[in-house]
Order: structure tokens, then C-alpha cells, then sequence
């Protein structure tokens, strides 16, 4: 009898992951179910798949969602994270293994004594931030550990940019995953890391002006801005004693010095709504964030504001989003400051047919062995094909699909609601993603510590 | 038979209520019962009062609070305002009036059908900002609209200052009032405001530096940075249709600039804790908002991180309080960035018991009349007079004194939850302020409009 496999939710990341599945589907005898609401925007080759079946499913109807549930040996959840407690509550009740490629949330970190009561694996975070960036480190530094190497510095990169040959706009940058997440990314508190064994803080209009240089060979030089919290797997990667600390986002450079002018200007904030701003034009909005003046220019007033010289190289870049324009008008009703900044640079950042996306992941791990402070640097690039076969599909995608399957074999068996932190799951899985060319290039360097060098102000 | 006033929480601002009130207790043939928590730090001449009573009074037990608002006629809550509630309740149920100095909380204007329907009045926002602002904001308004004026502008601004003789630090400023409000002001959301038909926005990190500057006979030039709802009165005051509507908060010149040091370096931040606060030196609290290097000073990294020039006069201002100090210790735990700044200025800007402080108000009414546009400009200064009879328990604790006097002789008579904005109150307490030296200084100046040439930056 074959192995029934549930994917609900097909979107954006979905083409990688059930091309792999039903690629394995004969000679691993797999069963693949297709939920998803609007079944009839996938296309078509699922549905004449021998071993797929694609079904309508409204998640949010208890009866329908339990049925498909029950059906499946295995519940792969691609649904946007908030709904994923809705499954994982049905899996649980009725024993059905689970993977998503979702932050753990509180809610279901709360169902791990009793999935593990269960046997049953709930696998999350087997993405790509999360999860390669898990798989990678934690291969390189049990590496160190086995050693007997002791860590000092952990750091981790990842961007989803535009692949260099799509990349034409002075920005260097288009939206490849959800552009809200681009626009109100670093809000909500300080960024929270550590230097050299010292807590460090950087309040949300700050953040885009401390950010660090990165070299990838072949690919040339990208920045990174800190996330929220770099502590956040400070336990799970075991590294309590490490000096320092630091995850960001990485961007080409000089995104971040002109993503600023929005953050001054008060452009991103999604606290409040402006009335009436449907049909307001572009440069209204920009007024908006301005002192009122009878004689002086949007454009002028702006360049004082936040000190922009006449010839500065990002004024080109506001220029190139038509920012100053009173004939281009916002169609977002009441929206909130960020909402309508989305929707400009949506305009202007939307990904064409041909345009392929990229993915950057870039570690560096320091450590001290046999009494010598060492250093080992990690990065990773991926293209995309096309515009279904993007660079993020691909590397959400099949690590999702790849613990799916590991898991049905009983290659992972740890039971609870997890994370790919260990060597059964990052082993194989990072194996398998070097045949696909998802591949990490590795090499030593000099222990720098933390080098204010590479610190761009 | 005499009428009783009951005057809870007798703080900081209630020594001129107070004594108010006990003046004309013989001749009103007025009984005042203080009611506090802490009787026993209250003067002595309250106690050997024939016309006053001193009761030990914790309003959070129901019983004690309902017993002493049944034998009153009035009560005076000057209680911190989310306790005026539970007073509010009680003078509800027991048919009593009610005065504070408070902005109305939701839930107390959600009494207000049931206030009139008692025939109560239930009057707030009877101190200074609000208070003393409403009243003299609303007497040249109803001037100009009497003469048959139109009101194109309205621009109003207070500030709690150091008394000029007593103004011996580079900030120009001492806590003359709750420190904390002054640390966290301006947060939680942009500053709102109307400039000449167009709605405006300030994030918090620009705040301090769209300042605007105003001139006060014998007093010289301040500045004053934006309220963060300059539109909360717009219906109150009649103000649908006015062009310009800005409230602010009024400093000394060049405090703002420097305020904005502890903005730009999230030190002014109340949304997180810092581990381990206690007993870190003032230069390493410093030091936890700059990136780490191994060689600079925390003063260099400030200084480039905030592009200060050594020689700005603002540096000092930085001296003066000690910060890059590495012998002084914080001595707040586990605080929040607002929590332990708080402290560290405390240290520097409390007042001395010799010290004065000061309290400034300053209107714009702008107006079309006859069809000529017309501009007047209203401003007030109260010193202190020693660190009893503040300016700022001056400015509040009068005219709370005088409605409650006008509400007992029938003067104040609408019923419901109230603001001063009529006739009926503000011109009889307007004119026995000035009996107290409250005096408006007002004048005729051509209308400006909004001038951007007032603005700062």
C-alpha cells in the first residue's frame, strides 16, 4: 500500500517540493494529495499524475480539513503560518506526522509533550531561514565540537535578492518573497546581539545604518542589517558562551543607506492610517512626512530634511521610484504609511516573467582549538531557473520535501515538535540539496573577533 | 449647615488648592476633608484648620472611599488619573460632583449620560495643559467669533520648566514635574497635525528635530516640538474648518537638538530591559547603543555614530550629565533604556529645595475678519515661588480650587462629564487668575500663516 502524503496550501514555494514528491512517487510508492482552496490555479501536470490527486480545501472548515487529515500518513503544511496550529491540532489528535517550514509558535510549541506522548515528528523551520541556515551551521559547528573546538563567534546571513543578471534597477533589489515582510522588516522593538561578550542595541531607525560587508567569491559584496533577535537559537545551537552573536539580512550595497530615507521619513510605520490616501499621488504622500511650506520644493524640502546632497547616488534611486510624481496615484483606501510604500514599490520592484531570484546565505563561525583562536567562513548561493523554479521555492521546498520523506522512511524518528538542529535530520538532508546545487563553499580564514573594520558606520 | 469638600491625594500640585480653599472656608462657610494615603506628611496648619479634617484614606478599599464620598457635597480627586475612576463611580452612585485636573479617560466619558441624567457635574481637565489652556485658548476664540471672525490657525504650546533664576544647567531644563513623562515623551506613534489644509506626520526619531520657535516678552526664545494628537480639541473647540492646528510642548532653545541624542541612540526606549542594568557604569550603559570596537572611545564612536562635531556646543551637554562616566553606577534593576536614562538625569536635573520653576503658554489664533486675515497671540508665564508653591501647583491647583468653589455656588451648572470650554467657567476663572498673577499677555500681530521661517531645521 502506498504512503499517503497531504500538502496543503499549494503557493509561491510549492513547485520544488511537490516536483520531488511525485518525481520519488513510483519507486517510493508515495500517494500525493493536493489541498489547496483554489485548486484550479495549479497546473496541470499534478492533476494527471498517476500517484497525485488534487482536492479543494478550505483548511478553515473542521470536518473537510479532519477527512483530509485522517486520509494522510504525513501532513505537510506550505499554508501561511498562522494557520498551520489548525493542522498541527489535527495531526496530533489524529497521529499523523507533520512538516512545515514556519517559525515555531508558541501555540504549537505547546503541543510537544504531547506529540512526543504520541511518537509522532512535527518538524518545522526546514526552510530556508529558517532551516538551511540551521542545517549549515549546526554541521559546521558540531564539526568544531567534535574537534574539541570551543565556540567564540557565531553570524549568519541570509538575503532573498535578485539574481545578478535580472538585477537592473538602482535599488539591486526586488521583491522575491512578500513584500510586506520587506518593508516593516526591523519594527516592532531593538535589534538585540552580542559583541565580543557585550549586549548590544539598535532602536529600529538605526538598524539600516549599522550594517556589516560581506565577500561571496564570484558574486561581489553584499550588506547586512541585524535581525530583531540574534539570540534567538542562542540555546538551541548551544551557544551560551559564544562572544558574540549576530544574524542578519543581507541586501545589496547601499540598499540599506537609501532603505533609510523611508525609515527618517516615516514612511514604513504601520501604526496608523491616513485618511483618504486612495488617489492622493505619490507626491502628496511624500509631503505628508514634510514640514508645509508655500515656495519651497517636495524635493528640496527632503533633501534638507535628512542632509541628502543634490548629488548624492541614492537621490537617483528615489528618483527611479517615481516618488516625486503628482500624476501617479496611491490605490491603497486608508491604508497605513507602509501599506502605501508597498504599493509604490511594488511598482516598481515586482519581479518580470523572466527575472530569476536569488538566494544568499553567508556564516562565520570563530572558535579556539588546541589553543589557537580559528576561524571558518560558509556561504552558499542559489539561483533561480524561472519563474516558477525560483531560487526560494527551491530551497524552501525541497528540504521540506526531503524531511518528508525521511520521516516516512523512519530515517527521522526523534519524536516532538522540532527543528533541524540535529545530525539525522541536517546530515542527509544537506547531502541530498548538494545534488540538487544547493551547495556550501567552506573555508578557513583568520579569527578576526569582531572586526569594527567591516562595520559600514 | 457647611458644605463639604472632600480633596483626595494631596500630592505635589495641592498646596495652593488648598489653601485656597481654606482661605475662603470661614466666609464660603466651606468643611474640607483631606483624604490621603499618607496623612502624616501633610503641613500641620492643615490640621489645626477649624474649617479642615485630615483622614487616612486608601481609596482602593471600597468601603472607606464610599463612606468619605457620602458625607461630602464635591469631591477634588488629585489622585494619579487612572484612580479617578473609582472616585468617579462612587460620586455617581451617591449623586455627588466630581473636579480633576486629568485629561477624561474613556471610561470616565463613558458615565457622562448617566452624570447629566443626576443633574452632576463631573468637571475635568481643570488644571494647566489642560486646563488653564483650554479656558484661555477658548475665551480668544469665542472673541474673534463673536466679532464674526473665521479661525484659519491655532497653534498652542506649554512647557514646565526651571524658573530663569534658577536655570543654572547647559539643558536649560529640571524635572519640574513627573520625570518619566518627560523621558517617554512623543512615543508611541507619529505626531499628527494640520499645516495650512494638509495633514502632516512626525515619526518619533524626528520629533526633536522639527522644532519650532517662539518669543516671549522678558523671557526670550523657546522652542517647542509637536504633541503627538494636535487634533484631539479640533471638534471641541470648533476648529473643523481652521487650516493650522498644532499643539507642542515648549523648552529652552537647543534642548531639543540635544534630547535627540537619547532618541537616536535608543536610550529613550521603554519597550524592552536590560539585563544585569544594576550596577553597570553610566559609560557602559552608553556604550550598550554603539557597535564594539577594540581601540575607539566610547565618546569617538558616539560622536561618529551621531556625526557630532567635537566642538559642538551640545557635547557638553553630555558631560553635564555625567554619561561617559565609568566610577558612576546605575542603580536601577534589570530596567528598561527610558528606566535607567530617567535615572541618570535625575541625578542632574532634580530641583534643588531653592530652586524655582516656571510655567509658559503660548497661543496663535489666526482668523479672517472683514476680509482681512488678522493674527493674535496670547502668552502666559507663572514662576514658582519656593518648592511648596510651585508654579506648576499654581497653574493647577487654582482653578480646580475655583470651580469646585463655582460649582458649589451653582456658578458651573450644565451637567455631564465636562472640560472647561465654556463661557460660564473659563471667564470667571480666567479673571480671579489673574487676581493670582495668572495673567495672559495678549496681542495683535500680522497673520503669517504658517511660516516656515518659525520652523527650525
Amino acid at each position: 500500500m502506498s504512503r499517503k502524503i497531504l500538502v496543503v496550501g499549494a503557493g509561491k514555494s510549492t513547485a520544488y517540493l511537490l516536483d520531488y514528491l511525485l518525481d520519488k512517487a513510483v519507486s517510493e510508492n508515495l500517494h500525493i494529495t493536493i489541498g489547496d482552496l483554489h485548486p484550479e490555479n495549479l497546473p496541470g501536470h499534478y492533476a494527471i499524475h498517476g500517484n497525485a490527486a488534487i482536492k479543494k480545501l478550505n483548511i478553515l472548515e473542521a470536518e473537510q480539513r479532519k477527512a483530509a487529515v485522517a486520509e494522510a500518513d504525513i501532513v505537510v503544511s506550505m499554508l501561511p503560518a498562522r494557520f498551520h496550529i489548525h493542522m498541527a491540532k489535527d495531526c496530533l489528535d489524529l497521529g499523523k506526522h507533520l512538516v512545515t517550514a514556519s517559525y515555531v509558535s508558541p501555540e504549537i510549541m505547546a503541543l510537544d509533550a504531547d506529540v512526543k506522548a504520541k511518537g509522532l515528528v512535527f518538524m518545522n523551520e526546514i526552510g530556508v531561514d529558517p532551516g538551511i541556515d540551521h542545517m549549515s551551521a549546526m554541521k559546521v559547528i558540531d564539526e568544531i565540537r567534535d574537534k574539541g573546538g570551543k565556540m567564540l563567534l557565531f553570524e549568519s546571513f541570509t538575503g532573498g535578492l535578485v539574481a545578478p543578471e535580472s538585477d537592473n534597477n538602482l535599488w539591486n533589489y526586488k521583491f522575491t518573497w512578500n513584500p510586506r515582510n520587506v518593508v516593516v522588516a526591523g519594527q516592532g522593538g531593538a535589534a538585540k546581539f552580542i559583541q565580543e561578550g557585550t549586549y548590544k542595541y539598535i532602536p529600529y531607525h538605526k538598524l539600516f545604518r549599522r550594517t556589516e560587508f560581506l565577500e561571496v567569491e564570484g558574486f561581489g559584496t553584499f550588506e547586512a542589517y541585524a535581525n530583531r533577535d540574534s539570540l534567538k537559537y542562542r540555546d538551541a545551537y548551544g551557544l551560551q558562551d559564544a562572544l558574540t552573536l549576530y544574524r542578519g539580512t543581507m541586501r545589496r550595497v547601499g540598499f540599506s543607506k537609501a532603505w533609510n530615507i523611508f525609515v527618517q521619513m516615516g514612511m514604513t510605520d504601520d501604526t496608523y492610517t491616513i485618511e483618504n490616501s486612495e488617489g492622493m499621488s505619490y507626491r502628496e504622500f511624500v509631503n505628508l512626512f514634510l514640514p508645509y511650506s508655500p515656495t519651497d520644493s517636495v524635493e528640496l524640502k527632503l533633501r534638507h530634511y535628512l542632509k541628502i546632497d543634490q548629488d548624492d547616488i541614492f537621490w537617483g534611486k528615489l528618483l527611479d521610484l517615481d516618488l516625486f510624481n503628482d500624476q501617479k496615484k496611491v490605490t491603497v483606501k486608508n491604508g497605513t504609511p507602509a501599506q502605501i510604500l508597498q504599493s509604490i514599490l511594488e511598482a516598481s520592484w515586482t519581479l518580470d516573467k523572466t527575472d530569476k531570484d536569488m538566494i544568499v546565505m553567508y556564516h562565520k563561525f570563530g572558535y579556539e582549538l588546541d589553543g589557537k583562536k580559528r576561524q571558518i567562513d560558509s556561504n552558499m548561493v542559489v539561483l533561480g531557473e524561472d519563474d516558477t523554479h525560483t531560487a526560494m521555492a527551491k530551497t524552501v521546498g525541497l528540504p521540506v520535501a526531503m524531511a518528508t520523506l525521511a520521516i516516512l522512511n523512519g530515517k527521522i524518528t526523534k519524536p516532538g515538535v522540532r527543528i533541524p538542529l540535529e545530525k539525522e535530520v541536517y546530515e542527509p538532508i544537506l547531502a541530498e540539496l548538494e545534488t540538487y546545487g544547493v551547495h556550501f563553499n567552506e573555508f578557513e580564514t583568520s579569527y578576526l573577533g569582531y572586526n569594527p573594520d567591516t562595520v559600514g558606520l
